[in-house]
């Protein structure tokens, strides 16, 4: 059992981390499902299994060390090789800056940036054991640009980033490949379809980024050989204003 | 008294947060210094008032939420109006991902990133009665540039820049002027007295940031008036390699 | 024979043009390769069709308006539509600013960043008449940061980035896609294993760009789906310091 | 005479170079002022004259090397020492991609990059001889953002910029502090003063960039002591959107 090669995604309830998952099934990695909710992460490893995929759902608060050390620990008894672990956790709500509560400021980068650092740590160290792994971090238009009402949520995301930019450096040399892929666009998600004003008519014409689409990119990260890696590329739709 | 025009300084017992404090009190204004020890402070509060300045020192832990709100509270209430805040706090450990324990990490980023998020929003708070005010954050090179050993201090400090530009976009509309300089270089304190290899040859050719020539750009920020500010600007010594 | 869709790679005779048109001749796509020396495309587009792809050499000074404009329309008139255009031309000599002259300023812009404007320009215009294509500039590290000695340089492939930019923020709502590839590190080129130190140590490890591995970004790129298109990425040996 | 501090600045006859001359005239040095048009420059240093200040007009074609080299000998050799050179030229005429002549781009180009270099240059041969100076480029948004109709202004500022910055790296050792100063928004000059359409409210407001207050930061940076050195500061009015 344990040669499988594993993706694990942490953060993978919604549609974008469900699309990496798939498309990583496509290629033959088992998945390992990690996200607060049992039920939802539960019920999307079994849709993946029903569909012929090796996949395994894990309840999971990711900005708990102990928990995280302890998901590692038995997805690399239990299942497989962590070959590739994608982060992909992140919310924003959009506020002033005498509005942000400090609770809400540490909630927001909890989420957004330690668990990040948590799941990225635990991925080197049992990458450096083999000197092998690819790492990959979702980052948002925040990531690299900060604006008024999200000076919680930018914090968050330049935090992340540089902390996958920081191990890029640190990681490279020692044969794990450590990426962020900047999302600048609205994704085709159950939020956005509920709250974008133009949702209908930008999605028929291609103007939201499918899950699946924005997904490849992940992969292609993942198979880049290590004569040529790339750390970082933002991901729009082609109508996008930028 | 409350017509006295105040600078709080957070950080402000070493070298760097004191030369601040001491630009500010020639042009004329009272001085607030805050530090987790009140020793330091205090005594520092007595060297500016023996040269003939008004200069108070508080204890603070800036990472307190409810300290930081009652100093505000207390200085306008006793001492003046905040004309200038400025956020000095920051500490670096060089320490590999893998060594970097989950307190380290979230340690990190509450004396460098969160205390600057409840020292800004107090300042904002205060300022947008009176449409009126500076606030000033010290960055480093870690502010916009991750690196190997480096994935908590640049996390912290990313986060930092972050919160200050979506502030400044924010607030400058409203009046404050808020900004950030970034600071790429060893600055002439204790510890890189007795930690900088070249200290001794460096600095005697000016290759080390003079406190107080630092400072200066502060006083200038404060000062521009408001057709044309500054968000940020970087500061290194002639010889720095960049 | 004008169903023929067409990859356009200006600069083509070195390892990385050549690298990029046969990966896009493997995709199916007729390849016409541009280059000054009229023998040395020649002999390349021979190689190509001796390997069963339809390819084209054309000589090229992409510096001259006529030039560039006459050959689009041979080609779309000719061969095929032009899908996809690769401008590919740049040469580095570092040198101090006062030793550099006048004529090399320019003569290195008028290379890397004026040919660039031209045959995007042109590509534009043929690809906004279908509302359809794919335009790739490569890049470098001098495309993102200067240095000491590399003042010239620098200065057009900064250029270069800032038109492949404005051309990606006006096209991309047109439908068609601008993306520019930063390659931060040496790539496995005549140069390189003449000139590169440690060519043989570092290219036994993969430490040295892979032309066909880079080549695949661009081949990525080309089938990158409108709602999820990059405009940048930077490719790097897993061992490049940066 | 030659004991006399000159600074020379290039562009020197719209609103920006003129405030910026009577700005280190004030400090006591020694204006020469350079221009295309000889009568535009002439007047202008009349003006400064006939406020007390020593100034001198040159016209100057800021793209020709051998006018440009023999502005410097003639200045060093009649005037004084060059303390301080301030590029200040640029032109942006927007512009889409298609509709943008191989004329255009070069034009654009020659003034606001080419001209950067060959005075830049000058400037730093002149300054390596006695190892003192300053050289200051003004920028602008385009410096560090390309956009839609930009593609010309921001490949030549952008190629600018990194001119400026490679000089920074390279000269900055040997005691010649380069900066660049982005300017983001508009400034009270006759051509916004004609084409903005809130050109009053705004500046009734001080929501235009005063250019006798951008200026004072060009002399600041040439007063920094060379401990605390700025490559880059952003200026924009309170209002502007960033």
């Amino acid at each position: 059992m344990q040669n499988n090669k594993v993706v694990l995604v942490v953060g993978a309830g919604d549609a974008i981390g469900s699309a990496i998952a798939t498309e990583f099934a496509k290629k033959g990695l088992t998945v390992c499902l990690a996200r607060r909710s049992a039920d939802a992460v539960q019920s999307y490893a079994e849709t993946l299994r029903s569909d012929g995929f090796d996949a395994h759902g894990f309840p999971l608060d990711a900005r708990n060390e102990e928990q995280v050390i302890a998901l590692f620990d038995k997805i690399e008894r239990e299942i497989g090789t962590i070959e590739v672990v994608v982060f992909n956790i992140g919310a924003n709500v959009p506020m002033g800056i005498v509005e942000t509560s400090a609770k809400k400021f540490f909630k927001i980068w909890e989420m957004a940036c330690f668990s990040g650092f948590l799941v990225g740590r635990e991925a080197a160290r049992k990458m450096l054991e083999r000197k092998r792994g690819t790492i990959l971090f979702t980052g948002a238009t925040a990531s690299v640009r900060g604006g008024a009402m999200f000076a919680a949520f930018a914090s968050a995301k330049h935090g992340l980033r540089s902390l996958a930019q920081s191990m890029a450096r640190e990681l490279g040399p020692k044969n794990i490949h450590v990426a962020h892929v900047i999302i600048d666009g609205a994704v085709d998600t159950q939020w956005i379809r509920e709250n974008h004003p133009d949702f209908e008519s930008l999605n028929a014409q291609e103007g939201i980024v499918k899950p699946n689409e924005l997904a490849q990119n992940y992969v292609m990260l993942y198979e880049q050989p290590r004569s040529a890696w790339t750390f970082e590329l933002d991901i729009r739709p082609w109508v996008e204003k930028w």
